[in-house]
C-alpha cells in the first residue's frame, strides 16, 4: 500500500488513470525494461555478439509476471545498484546458457532512457487522443454556441458581450497549438538510448552504432545522432509541454469554477446522482472537476520545473538530475493523464445555461454596451473626448451605474434618438473568429493521423 | 503495486524511510484519521453531544486494520466525496447505535488538516532527532579535524588553505539554525483544526470552541486562535523549512561528490563490500549518496514551492491549493526523511583522507599562500600596489604558476629572506570559528529537549 | 533609463517603493558599500592595521555622490572584477596616503554579504512597520465587522454564513504569524560577513575575529559564529518569508477581486476620481490593487525559489548561486515593499458593503442555513441519515434549490414548527474567534517594539 | 539610476546586452508602442475609420524621443491606467486635429501583446543568430577534436575514454534542437493582437478582422485565428524554450567550471590581460563565464515558470498573470541574451589543453580501460561472471586500484597475452557520432535561412 495519497486505493484515481497505470505500474514498467533487454539481446544476436539461442531464451522468459520482485528489491538494496536486482531475478528464470547474455554492455541509463522514450510514446499517444477528443467537444460547443450571447469579463468585471462560443473557441485554439507541439516534438522524443559506460558504445566495438540501429529499430524508436545521457532537453521539453497542456485545462477548470458561482450560474459541472458535494452543507454542488484541474496543473508545473533544472548536468553521466527525472517524468505523465480524463469528462457533460447567460447580460443594465456607446459617442466627439466625458459622467464609487446611456442623456450628451443606434449587444467578429478556429482545426484534423505514434 | 518509482518495491527505499512509511502508508494514514474521529467523538461525548456509549464503541472499533479498503475506495469514487468512503467503511464495523455518531459536524478538511498537524508532529520529531544526530557527527568531525589542513576552494579553484574542520563547522552551523527554526515553528504547526462547513463551528453551536478545545487536547495538539482552512502559511512554512534542510544536505552531498573525484580524492563515501558502483566499469566507486542528496533536494524544493503557492486561496475553503497539499506535503516529508537518513549514513561513514588533503595543498606549489604573500607584500608596498604587482607577475594564461614567490623574487620584488615570513599555510581563525560553532551547538544541545514533540 | 519595466519611469512605482529605492538605487547601494569599507578601515585603524589618518580620510571621502560612476562601470568591465571599479573610483577621491588602505584584505563577498545583512535590516524594518500597520487596519476592521453577517463560500459556492470580521481576522492571524517569524529570524539575519579569501580571516592574522568583531559592531550587526560565504540559509529563509508575506497579501487581493464582482458586490477597492478603470469600457471599476497583489506574489515566489536553490553551493565560495542572489534578493525586497504599500492602501480604503453582504445572504433562500438544518435534523434522525435524506431531497442538477427547508417539509421530513428552530444565520463562534485573534494581536503589540531593528 | 543590479551602470552588462537594451530600454519600448499606434492609425485610415491626415500626423509625430516622459509617468500614476500617460504625452505633440485619432478602440493589452510579438521577433532573431554562431564554434571544435582522447566521467568519476569532440558534439546536438524549436515556434509567436475591450473587435464593427488584418500586416506580423488576451501559451512556450537554451549553456558553463579545476586542467576560459581573478588571491583564474551561465539559467528558469503559471488566467482579460508577464518576459529575454553573448565569448576563446586530457587519461593507470577489459573478459567467461570477478578483484575501498589488468593477472584471471588485446583507449563510435551530429547540422544550416524573421 502506497505512502503517497496518489498511490492510495482511496484516492489513486484522482492522480492518474487506469490506462497510464498500465504504463507505470511496477510490473508493467519492469516488463517494459525487460522488453528493452529482449530487444538488446535480439539485436546482439543478429550481429553475432551473443548466441541466437540465448536471445530466444531471453525473449521467451523475460516476463515480469514471473519475476521474484522480492529478489529484485533485496538485490537492489544490497548492491546499491539500480539494475542488478532485476538482472539477478531475470537470470533466475533463464536457463543456464542464457544467463550471461542479458544486459551485455548496456548501462542502467540505456534502459531507463529508452524506457523514457517508450513512455513518451505511450503517454504522447494518450495525450494526442485525449486532446483531440477534447478539441472535438470544444469545436462542437463552439459551433453550437457561436452566437450565444453572454457577458465578457475583464479583471473579473462584466464588460462588453461575447458569445460563449467565442470563449470556447479560445480554449480550442490553445488545444490545437498543443497538438501542433506534440507533432513537432515527436521526432525529438521517440529516440532510443544505447551508449554503454560513457555513451561512446565502446563496449560494443566494432559494432557500435550498427548495434544501436538494430536495437532502436526493434523497439520502433528512432536513433539519436549521438548519445543523450547528459543531454536532457528532450525530457525537459516534453515535461514543459505537459505543464502547458495542464495549464490550459486549469484555465478551463477555473473558468467553470467561476461561472458556476450561483451568483453567475452560467456553467455547471456535470454530477451524478451519487455525487455528494458537501457532507455538512447538503445543498452544495461544488465545481470539483474544475478545481482539480487547477490542482493538477500546479503539481505538473512543479515537476516539469525539475525536468528543466535537470538539463544542467555534468560530464558523461550525472545521477543528480537523472534520478530526479525518475520521479518527475512519471509524475507529470500520470497527473497530465488524470487532467485530460477529468477535463474531458467535465467538458463532455458541461451544463451551459444559456438563459442565465442572457439574463446576466441584461441584468447589468446597458453597461455591457458601454464600449458601443463609446464607439457611438466617438463618431460624434472623438475617442478621447468621448472616453473622458463618459468617465466623468460615470463617477467612480457609484456602484450601480447600470444606466450608462441614461446618464449621458441626463448630462445632455446624447439623445433618445441615439439609443437604438448605440446600445447593442454587439459582439463584433466573435463569430468570424469562432469560424476561423473551427475551420483551422477541422482542416488540421482531416489531414493528421488518428494515432500519434 | 505503485505507479510511482517512489512507491515501487524496487526503489521505494530511496524516496522514503520505513519509519515515515509508518506515518504515511495508507492504513497508517487511515488509522490516524480514525484516531481523529475517535477524538472528535470522545470530545462530543464529554460535552453530551453524542452518547458516551457511541464514543466508546467508536474508540473500540475504529481500527484501520479492520476496514474494508475496497469499500473505502469504491464509495469514495462513487460519491466523489473524499471522506464518505471511510465513513461508510467505519459504519460497517460499528454497532448500529454508534453509526450515526461518527464524524458529526466535521468536514473533510477538519480531518485532513488535523492530520497534517499530527504529520508535522511526527515528521518534525524525526527531523529533530536526525538533524541532531547529524549535528553530533558533524561536531565530532569538526573537532577531530579542527586543524586538518586542506586547500580551500573558491569558484572551483584552489585558494588559501582552510581546515577540514572549518568546512564541517560551516555545515554544522547551518544545521544548528535549522534546529532553531524547528523549535520556533513548532507552536505554529502543532495546531488542530475543527471548523465545520465554513470554519465558524456553526454546526456545533453552542459548544463551538469548547468542543474544539476538547478535541485538540485529546490529540495533544494546540488550539488555533481561529480556523485556518484557508490560512495555509503553517504548511508553507513547514515545507519551506524542509526544502532548506534538504538544501543543506545537498550542499554537503555535492561537496563529497566533488572532493571524491580521484583527481582530488580528499573525501570518500562509505560503501560496503556488496556495493556495485558500475556494471560496465567495475573499478568505479560512485558518490551515489552525495548525488542522491542533491536529487532529493530538487524534488523537495519543487514540492515546497507548491505549498507556498497554495497559500493564495479563496474564501472559506478552496480545493485547488488544498488538494495540492495532499500530494506535496507528504512528498516533502518522505523525501526529507530519506535525505536525512542518507545524509546521516554518508556522514557517519565518511572517509576523510587527511594525507590527500595535505598532499593536494602541497601540490599546488606556494599558490595556496598567495593571500599570505599578498599580506606580506602589503606591509611593504600597500595592498593595492601589492595586488597589482602580483597580478602582473602572475600573467594570465600561464597555467602552471605554482611558484608565486619565486616569480616575485625573479621580478626583484621579494627576497629569499621574506620566504619563511610570508609563505605559510595560514588558516587564520579557522580554529577559533570551529570552536565557536561547536561551543554554541553544545550549549544549545545541553539545554534543549531530546524529543521535539 | 531602464530596460526592465520595473525600472521605467512609467511603471517603476508598481514594482517598488520610493522608500526602498533609497536602499537599492545605485548610488544608495554604493554608499552602503562605501559605509562598509569605512567600517572596515575604522576597525583596522583601531587595531593598528592601517593608519588612523587613512581611516579618517576614507570616512571623510567615501561619498557615493562624489564618485565617478562612469569609471566604476568601465573599470568593472575592463577587469571583469566586481569591486575593482569601485575601489579605483574611491581611490581617485582619496588623498594619496589613504589609497592603499581601502578594502584591505576583504573580498567582494565580504562587502556584498554584509550589505545583504544591512538590506535585510532596512527591509525588515519596513516589513515590520507595514505589516503592523496592515494588522492595525485589519484588527479595526475585524472588530467593526465582528458581527457583520455575510455568506461564507467554499469551493466558490455560497455556504453557511460567516461574519466579515471572521474573514478579516483570519487574515490578521496570518499577518501576526509573519510578525512572529520576522522577530525570530532577525538574529539570524543581521549578521556581518568578513572572511577574506576563503573565510578563515587568514589575511588578517593575527587579528582575525577581533577585527571582525570591531567591523560588525561598527555597522550595528552581529557577528556570525563562522563565515557564511557558502552557507546561504539566512538569505533563503528571508526570501521564503517574504514570499509567504506576499502570498498572504495575494490571498487578500484575490478575495477583494472576487467579492468586487458586481454579481457579488460585497467589497470594493478604493479609487480616486482620477482613476481610469478602462479606456474602452468607461463604466469599469477594476480591482487593480487586488490583482497586483497576486502579480507581485508570483514574482516574489519565483525569485525566492532562486534563493533556496542558491543554498546548494560548492566549497568556500561559489559564484553560481551567489550572483543569482544579487538579482533575486533585491527583487523580492522591492516587490514585497510594493506589495505591502499596495496592500495597505487597498485595505485602508476598502469599501465594505454591509447591505450587499446581507442581501446576498438572504438572496440564496435558506441555503446558507443548510448546515443548521442538517444539525436540527441530526438531533432527530442522526447525522448520516440526515445528510443522506437532505442529499436525496436536494437532488443534484436542480439549480435553484433555494428552499431547503420547504423541500424537507414537502418530503414530510420537517414541519413548520421546526422552521424557526432550525433556520438561522448561525455563525457559531465566529465572534469568539475574532476576539481571540484580536486579543492575541493586541497583547503582542503592547509588548513588542515599534521598530524592528 | 536603477534599483536593480541588473540595471546598474556597474553591473548592467552582466544581465543584458547592448543589442537587447535597444529593444527593451524605456524609450525604445515606447517607440515600439508608438509604432504600434501608428500601424493602428494607418490601418484605420486605410479603412476610412479615421482621417488619413490624422494617421499621417500620427506617423510623423509619434517619436519617443520627443515625448515628455515625466508627463507619461505622472499621468500613468494619476490615472492608475497603464496607457493614458503615453496617450496624453503623444497627444501633446500632435496637432489638434489628430489628437482624437490615436489609440482608437484598442486596449492596453492590444498594444503590449503586439509588442510582445515584436519582442519575440527581435529577440528570436538574436537567439537564432547567436545560437547558430555558437553552433558554428561547436561544430568546428567537434571536428577539430573528433579524435582528441580524454577521460569520460560519470558521477564525477573518471571512466572509459571519450574524445573531446564527442563531448562538444553532444552540446552541438542540443543546440541544433533548440534551433529546430525556434523555427517551429515562430509562426505561433509572431502574431499580432487587436481585440478591443473583450477581444471581439466589437468597437470596430463592422471592420473587425479586416482592420486587424491591416494592422498586423503593417507590422509584419501574422493574424491570430482568435484574440489571445487570455490564451498565453505562446508566451509560456517562448519562455520555456529560453529556459532550456540557458540550461544548455549552463551545462556547458558548468563543464568548463569543472574541467578548469587545476586538478583536472583540461579546459580553461579565455581571459584578457586585464582580467582580475581574485583581489585577495592574485594567482586565481576563476571560471567566471562558466559560473555566470549557470547563474543566468537559474534566473531565466524562475521567470519562465512565472510565464507558465501565467497561462492559468480568467475570463477575457486577467491582470494577474498578464502583468507578471510584463516583468518576466523581458527578464528571460535580456538574461538569455546575456547568456548567449557570454557563452559565445567563452566558447570562442576556450583553451583546450589536449596534453592535459591525454595525461589525465594516462594518469589513472588502466582504469579507463576497465570497460574494455570487461568486454575482453566477457568473451571468455561471460558478461556477468566477468563483472562479478572484476568487482571482487577490485575490492571497494582500495583507492588506488589503478592497475586493473595487473590485478586480474595477479588473480590468475588474465595473462600478459591478453594485455594488448584488452587494454585500449577505445572510444567506440564516438567519432562516427561526431560526424553524424556535424553532418546533420551542416545539412540543416545549408538549407535554413540566415535570418530568423
Amino acid at each position: 500500500m502506497g505512502t503517497r495519497l496518489s498511490e492510495s486505493q482511496q484516492y489513486g484515481h484522482l492522480w492518474g488513470t487506469h490506462e497510464l497505470a498500465e504504463v507505470f505500474e511496477e510490473r508493467a514498467r519492469l516488463q517494459s525494461w525487460l522488453d528493452i533487454l529482449v530487444a538488446l539481446a535480439a539485436a546482439q544476436a543478429r550481429l553475432g555478439i551473443i548466441p541466437s539461442e540465448a536471445a530466444a531464451q531471453i525473449a521467451l522468459n523475460a516476463r515480469a509476471s514471473q519475476l521474484d520482485l522480492e529478489l529484485v528489491a533485496s538485490e537492489t538494496r544490497r548492491t546499491s545498484h539500480s539494475m542488478l536486482g532485476l538482472i539477478r531475478a531475470l537470470q533466475q528464470v533463464l536457463p543456464d546458457e542464457a544467463r550471461e547474455h542479458v544486459f551485455v554492455g548496456a548501462t542502467v541509463q540505456d534502459v531507463t532512457d529508452t524506457w523514457f522514450a517508450l513512455v513518451m510514446r505511450d503517454v504522447g499517444s494518450v495525450l494526442w487522443r485525449d486532446l483531440r477528443a477534447i478539441e472535438d467537444v470544444l469545436l462542437a460547443m463552439a459551433v453550437e454556441h457561436r452566437d450565444t450571447l453572454m457577458v465578457g469579463r475583464t479583471h473579473g468585471q462584466p464588460g462588453s458581450p461575447i458569445t460563449f462560443g467565442f470563449k470556447v473557441a479560445s480554449w480550442a485554439d490553445e488545444v490545437r497549438r498543443h497538438l501542433q507541439r506534440l507533432l513537432e516534438g515527436r521526432p525529438r522524443w521517440l529516440v532510443g538510448q544505447l551508449g554503454g559506460a560513457v555513451g561512446t558504445l565502446g563496449f560494443f566495438a566494432p559494432y557500435g552504432v550498427q548495434l544501436r540501429a538494430e536495437f532502436c529499430a526493434g523497439l520502433g524508436l528512432s536513433e539519436p545522432p549521438i548519445s543523450w545521457l547528459t543531454s536532457r532537453d528532450r525530457i525537459a521539453e516534453f515535461g514543459a509541454l505537459l505543464a502547458t497542456i495542464c495549464a490550459t485545462l486549469a484555465r478551463i477548470g477555473n473558468e467553470v469554477y467561476e461561472l458556476q458561482r450561483p451568483e453567475i450560474g452560467e456553467l455547471r459541472e456535470p454530477t451524478t446522482e451519487d455525487t455528494v458535494g458537501s457532507i455538512t452543507m447538503p445543498h452544495k454542488r461544488n465545481p470539483e472537476g474544475g478545481e482539480h484541474l487547477d490542482t493538477l496543473a500546479r503539481l505538473v508545473r512543479a515537476n516539469a520545473q525539475v525536468l528543466t533544472e535537470g538539463m544542467v548536468v555534468g560530464h558523461e553521466r550525472d545521477g543528480r538530475g537523472w534520478k530526479a527525472e525518475w520521479i518527475a517524468l512519471p509524475e507529470v505523465c500520470l497527473l497530465t493523464g488524470a487532467a485530460l480524463e477529468t477535463g474531458l469528462r467535465l467538458l463532455s457533460g458541461l451544463i451551459v445555461d444559456v438563459e442565465a447567460m442572457r439574463s446576466n447580460l441584461d441584468g447589468h443594465g446597458d453597461q455591457p454596451a458601454s464600449e458601443r456607446i463609446l464607439a457611438g459617442l466617438t463618431t460624434r466627439i472623438g475617442k478621447h473626448s468621448a472616453q473622458r466625458l463618459m468617465h466623468d459622467v460615470l463617477a467612480p464609487g457609484s456602484r450601480d451605474v447600470h444606466h450608462v446611456f441614461d446618464a449621458l442623456v441626463a448630462a445632455g450628451e446624447a439623445t433618445e434618438h441615439d439609443r437604438d443606434a448605440w446600445i447593442s449587444w454587439e459582439v463584433g467578429d466573435a463569430g468570424i473568429m469562432v469560424d476561423a478556429v473551427v475551420d483551422r482545426a477541422r482542416q488540421a484534423r482531416s489531414s493528421e493521423p488518428e494515432a500519434w505514434a
